[in-house]
């Protein structure tokens, strides 16, 4: 093929993102693509001139690395104004670079966007396409974007995990709260449930942006569990705001925001722990994973891991067939067993929109997910994902007397 | 055997804790020991009253709680006085207790030796054996404690996960910092440099309590990094202190304590991200896995697993002897390959003494840990324990103009 392929990773890191661009390279090459450029650190590098030769990469190294967590060629935040989409393109036809791919989320997919606009409207054939990745699940048009799987295995196992520790000292630390990732959806603090198996199991309470929380509201949902169960499980995403739109975080320790301008909420947890102690007086733990939870190997989704690798593969045959201004996307065949294809979407229907959770996941009397969401997700974290945990299952011994 | 058998579980709970429930129970059963009960939360529940009858568990139920994280008979932190210790001798006395096994850490067996003299003193006939349990690993007279290879294990893992987050990103947030658990002694921190193959590598900082740090020298430590390497990845103790014993911590989120005094130190990692963001200017995240460091199915240790049951048998096995004040101790027979042997140790030696890092594991010019360090823990934490991570081997692109 003429032309040099040219390939970038944008936004936060998950433990897939590097399936994702082994999967364009191996397809490049079978596609006898001779030049693979990569950007260093997105179109933030490739504007310094910072490109990385991708061509000569061997196989071996290549296996390793696929599945290595975090963006191997480097990643941003980069927002492409016009003068930078200008410039990219500039850069594309000095050096004959006939196809795009950028690996990302929605900002990814509006980058992607505008370079494709503007090289039909310059005239310059350009092959772009964007590549889905996001934890956050937001992306419309496709059943679900890599990343995903990989970061609900991890939620739902977290939450498995830090319920035994507080199981095991409910007179101590009765309420655990766990923060997890997310913007405007629920999706990852959803997961948090799949481990479920009975009322008694962790979570007791999700909380989703889709549904503003009152502190009141709050205050009464973990002293009812409290009343019941003896302790509670609380995940929540880390960007929740109250009824009136205000952030539980810590005003003091949030007011960052990202180069896109998203705030990044802080501390979201640890202020519901204080406001707990303080209103209920009940001692209260949480934890905070962060970058962990996207980045993590061990619990990364094998289901997760070959969609990955498969819609770098299927951005590639899409270029070099000549499609431009879309991005793949993931198209659910079967549940039992679980089968998906790829597709395409155009990037206009795509870029800067987000994909909340829909009105049939979540449970309209109370803070938790629905069986529907349930059989939606399962499949994508991948057979026997979680591990089993029982309890002791021992009569309480009757004592005639008292010690 | 006649006399009934007690078990507790005492302290934090880990991913191994229950394996040594089952070893008491498995060999007890060897033993012929009828009747086994078991303690719910340790002491606090005893002296209210509060047994299970573990005598005709199923082994098929034992074998999922064996490898169930956390505390199945439910924990406590109490600390158990003289009125205390009293009651729970004469409960023993008049339910014919002739075994008392107690699981946890230096507060547990102070428990332990409290019980077994004052039984010695009041001339009733109980053997009372301490079960070392404790992902601190300070207990002395022990190569190491059951609970200590898991949770090295999940931060060594976790330190190369969230490091390769912080390499993807370095111009957006180029500082990392994970806190990790630790009273006085830096063990858990100390294993998060045992995934670190080279310098480039994370943890490129680690904080041990053992070593107080100036804030002063914490930020040209991390600027020096930052310089040569463009990102930074530093674990933190939860209780580092500066040189004039103040915590690192918020003040305003420390304070609290726990039921023996220990202060609960809380946000020092973040206290350590708004230091490095107003006096260097450098953008920091912060990763706090709290209790799921010590509570990880995914990342227990095969050989701590194994070791936890064993204590938990050998402990049975001392008490049948008729031995009692002691604590089932490992001793480390041989590194390559690992092979370790249960002893004890007399209570009296152990209560309420801590094992912090020697020198010889602490680098006498940097934060950092030693050869000898790494050779101490790798075998803890089981054959092939950390994933193979890579970097692409790619070479920059020469450009000839700028885009």
């Amino acid at each position: 093929m003429s032309g040099k392929l040219l390939v970038g990773q944008a936004g936060g890191a998950t433990s897939v993102i590097n399936a994702s661009l082994a999967g364009v390279i191996h397809e490049a090459r079978a596609h006898a693509v001779e030049t693979i450029w990569g950007m260093s650190r997105g179109a933030e590098g490739a504007l310094a001139g910072e490109y990385l030769d991708l061509s000569d990469i061997s196989s071996a190294q290549l296996e390793i690395v696929r599945r290595t967590p975090g963006a191997a060629l480097g990643s941003s935040r980069y927002k492409l104004g016009d003068e930078g989409a200008d410039r990219l393109l500039e850069f594309c036809r000095a050096h004959d670079v006939r196809y795009f791919l950028y690996i990302g989320g929605n900002d990814s997919a509006d980058t992607v966007h505008r370079l494709a606009c503007l090289a039909q409207l310059r005239g310059y054939e350009l092959a772009a396409i964007a590549i889905p990745k996001t934890i956050d699940n937001d992306l419309p048009l496709t059943d679900h974007c890599p990343g995903y799987g990989s970061i609900a295995r991890y939620v739902a196992i977290a939450t498995m995990d830090s319920a035994k520790d507080t199981e095991s000292m409910p007179t101590m630390y009765p309420v655990k709260i766990i923060e997890v990732m997310g913007r405007d959806a629920g999706w990852v603090a959803a997961s948090a449930g799949l481990g479920k198996l009975s009322d008694e199991d962790a979570p007791h309470l999700i909380y989703m942006p889709e549904r503003p929380l009152s502190r009141r509201q709050f205050l009464q949902d973990v002293e009812g569990v409290h009343r019941e169960l003896g302790h509670v499980v609380a995940v929540v995403t880390e960007t929740l705001r109250d009824e009136r739109g205000h952030p539980f975080a810590d005003p003091e320790l949030s007011g960052e925001v990202d180069d896109f301008g998203h705030p990044l909420l802080r501390g979201t947890a640890s202020a519901m722990c204080r406001l707990v102690q303080a209103e209920l007086g009940l001692r209260s733990r949480y934890d905070k994973p962060g970058s962990l939870q996207r980045m993590s190997s061990l619990c990364t989704s094998p289901v997760d891991l070959a969609e990955a690798e498969e819609v770098g593969r299927a951005a590639v045959r899409c270029a070099v067939t000549g499609e431009t201004d879309r991005m793949i996307t993931l198209v659910r065949e079967s549940d039992r067993p679980y089968r998906s294809r790829t597709d395409t979407a155009p990037l206009a229907e795509v870029a800067n929109r987000q994909r909340l959770l829909p009105e049939a996941f979540l449970a309209s009397d109370r803070p938790a997910t629905t069986e529907a969401f349930r059989e939606y997700a399962m499949p994508l974290l991948g057979p026997h994902a979680l591990p089993q945990y029982a309890r002791l299952a021992a009569s309480r011994v009757v004592l005639s007397d008292s010690p």
